[in-house]
């Protein structure tokens, strides 16, 4: 009779280990298919162990399919036919690790939250609250566009802050506008043509690709897009940052703005993507308006995001679909489940309708607007100043600086590298000819911190 | 010269109600296109207002393009050649409702968490803990992955309840397996054929299909899915549940495992989705061990998610890749931001590194058995129990209810809907044939409420 010892049971527990040794035994063939176990009394009084702990490995290796059973006959091998030999490590080199961050002194491409401007202690306090008044509803599953009460909350700001009128059950809640751009493609057909901006932020066309939609770049002149090349493309959808675009700062005007909607109009397969990513940090005047408060047509899908203005790390982000979109969503896409935890959707929705966002925002926008002026002085004092020029400071996280040299952006780049800082080209933006672009760098200061702007300067300076 | 009356200027500024005026002017072709503008310090001295006014107001209209520049000439209107109608609302009328929830005695669909079972005050004091001791990690962007503690505490986690040996760079977090499901397409590609279990979860089958992905739905024997027939339809990629079926919870045995290794062995394009979504929750014996870990020829993407383990709202998933796609997803698709926020990452990884997880699973084994045993109970003692036949309930949070009668499964939903019942049927979750399969329900007990059980068993004995 089959015989094991227990002397190396280590801390398995006698059935587990008995469990393996018999699998282990029918893995190396040592026992054969069709072979009969032993009785599980008989196995057990060879073996001076209990009865139960003999059915606990035959039940365990029967779940498995190792062996069968035969009613009132016995247990038996089971035919286990495999030529991949047997191996509890898939692999045993590690596997080579992910690109390592290197750290600078001062990366002016990043728009990661600075830590001191997150107000930690009020979120801690809102989740405690949260947790202790809505334990119920945090365990309820949310819609698939979001908990109710946090988009009703985003609509009332868009009323209050952007004069937009939306109705909450047209917002989509999902985590991240990366996300989302998943969601209008599977919304919006994988046969459309899409068309992004030239220059423009190379992560969006990034996920046009890699969701297999064809996507192309269309260049850009003074006031935004040019429709006349949207034509040419036969582009269905197109994406665009109108209220204020990255990275040239360029706000589409209102004639283009028309035309961009007439353009729409013009086909039922026709949308454009509004990403208002950074609407609410205009240091001058009021917001910018969306082309989606214009929008009479149903054409305009707006979007924005939290983690611009609350924090990069926190990954809400919402769009307002038109209405006969939204009900597509519901009737197609409903069964998604929303990608944002309940625990921060309510958070978020105290945080908005207790009027801590909008005293976020202004404080945002006071601290980026020190950082500005404390580059801008930087810049001014420095050796540079006289072959500098300041492009697009009115907005947003960033400026571009034109800088008169000869050396080539690459060479500025590499340099820049050496002396720890992080520095990005408009040129590096352009999917097409971006020759005429050189020398015009894209300085994002929101995550510099700010005892380092006067260093950071210097080292600059000693690039060129 | 232009002339408004401030008096009904509400709650705005006197810029922004001035430049509402001429904005609303000009839409409305009061001001024609090429028409100039007063002077700044005329009009100011004409309307009684500062020279700053004025100035921010047409600065206003200018950033918007309502107006252009001539310098030393003075300010124009722009043409705004549009036939759209200007309006503040997209719509007036309200839009319909999302489907509003019908709320239910004893839901026996679904697999919300209980409020009563989630640790609160420990994952409270968990956030609370990395809020004051993690800071400056909360606001750093998150590799694509997920946080690498995280990714580390899963990779342990794994090797101590599963067995599996895997590097914790293998191990991709995201919001939701829905979510991953959606990424992985993305990574295998949408020229693949993709092929699911019937019956199987409909949702799975949804999500291919509205990526646009072929994806066919292949018959299960006693020991999952046929191979045959997924040779006939050329799968490429299937997607299957081997250690526990839902929800016929049928255990794949090892021979046929190994048939399905082999399978995915022959050619290059060929892999397996092995979606492990409730390996926790087996009350008897050890769990089953995956498939994963006896692949040695990288064919196996192994998924788990923490919604079912901790909480249906807290939307963290993992998936595993086998080495060769780890490697391709950091090329191609390391760009993306990881969808679940730091803040509960961060949080995960404490419940997970303090021991904490192991233990809530082991209160959450219980609790479910406890909840089965009480189900079985009522059945038991019920005037129903004659007619009925219980199976698969070993493991998970469902067993099916085999019931004698003649009543077709759509009558007897409808009557249970009638009685606050929530129930469904073995053979909604079949998309070939499935007449053979009537009069099986699908009783999952993980959200009954204990004290709702024995009335809703009394509500179901009516219904027959």
């Amino acid at each position: 009779m089959l015989t094991y010892s227990f002397s190396d049971i280590g801390s398995d527990s006698l059935y587990e280990y008995l469990y393996k040794c018999i699998k282990n035994d029918i893995l190396d063939g040592v026992l054969t298919p069709g072979n009969r176990l032993p009785s599980k009394r008989s196995f057990a009084k060879h073996l001076n162990i209990s009865i139960i702990t003999i059915e606990n490995a035959y039940a365990q290796l029967l779940a498995e399919g190792y062996i069968y059973s035969i009613p009132k006959k016995g247990y038996y091998i089971a035919d286990i036919s495999t030529s991949l030999t047997k191996s509890s490590l898939p692999f045993v080199t590690s596997p080579e690790p992910e690109q390592k961050e290197i750290s600078y002194f001062a990366d002016f491409t990043s728009s990661q939250t600075h830590p001191d401007t997150f107000p930690f202690s009020l979120w801690a306090k809102l989740i405690r609250e949260v947790i202790s008044n809505d334990s119920s509803a945090l365990m309820k599953n949310s819609p698939s566009g979001g908990i109710f009460p946090l988009r009703q909350a985003i609509a009332n700001h868009l009323k209050q802050f952007r004069g937009m009128s939306v109705f909450p059950e047209q917002i989509i809640v999902g985590a991240g506008t990366e996300y989302l751009y998943g969601l209008l493609i599977q919304l919006l057909g994988y046969e459309k043509i899409y068309a992004v901006e030239d220059p423009g932020y190379q992560k969006i066309s990034a996920i046009y690709k890699s969701n297999h939609v064809q996507c192309y770049h269309i260049p850009m002149d003074q006031q935004g897009i040019c429709i006349e090349q949207l034509k040419e493309v036969q582009a269905d959808i197109i994406h665009i940052s109108p209220s204020h675009h990255f990275p040239t700062g360029i706000i589409t005007p209102i004639s283009r703005r028309y035309e961009l909607l007439g353009w729409a109009s013009d086909s039922n397969s026709r949308y454009i993507i509004e990403d208002d990513y950074d609407c609410e940090f205009r240091f001058m005047g009021k917001p910018i308006p969306s082309l989606q408060s214009i929008d009479v047509m149903e054409k305009v899908i707006y979007m924005n995001t939290f983690t611009k203005t609350l924090a990069s790390t926190i990954r809400i982000s919402y769009m307002i679909l038109p209405k006969h979109l939204m009900k597509q969503f519901y009737q197609t896409m409903g069964f998604y489940s929303c990608t944002v935890s309940n625990f921060e959707q309510y958070t978020l929705t105290r945080f908005l309708q207790d009027g801590h966002f909008e005293r976020h925002i202004n404080r945002m926008r006071n601290f980026y607007h020190r950082q500005r002026d404390l580059l801008l002085d930087c810049l001014k004092n420095s050796p540079l100043s006289s072959r500098i020029t300041i492009k697009e400071e009115d907005a947003g996280l960033h400026f571009l600086l034109y800088v008169d040299t000869l050396f080539p952006d690459e060479v500025i780049l590499k340099r820049a590298k050496v002396e720890g800082l992080r520095l990005s080209s408009l040129s590096q933006y352009y999917f097409k000819d971006c020759s005429p672009k050189e020398h015009t760098f894209v300085m994002n200061y929101s995550a510099i911190h700010p005892d380092h702007m006067k260093e950071a300067i210097d080292r600059l300076c000693k690039i060129f």
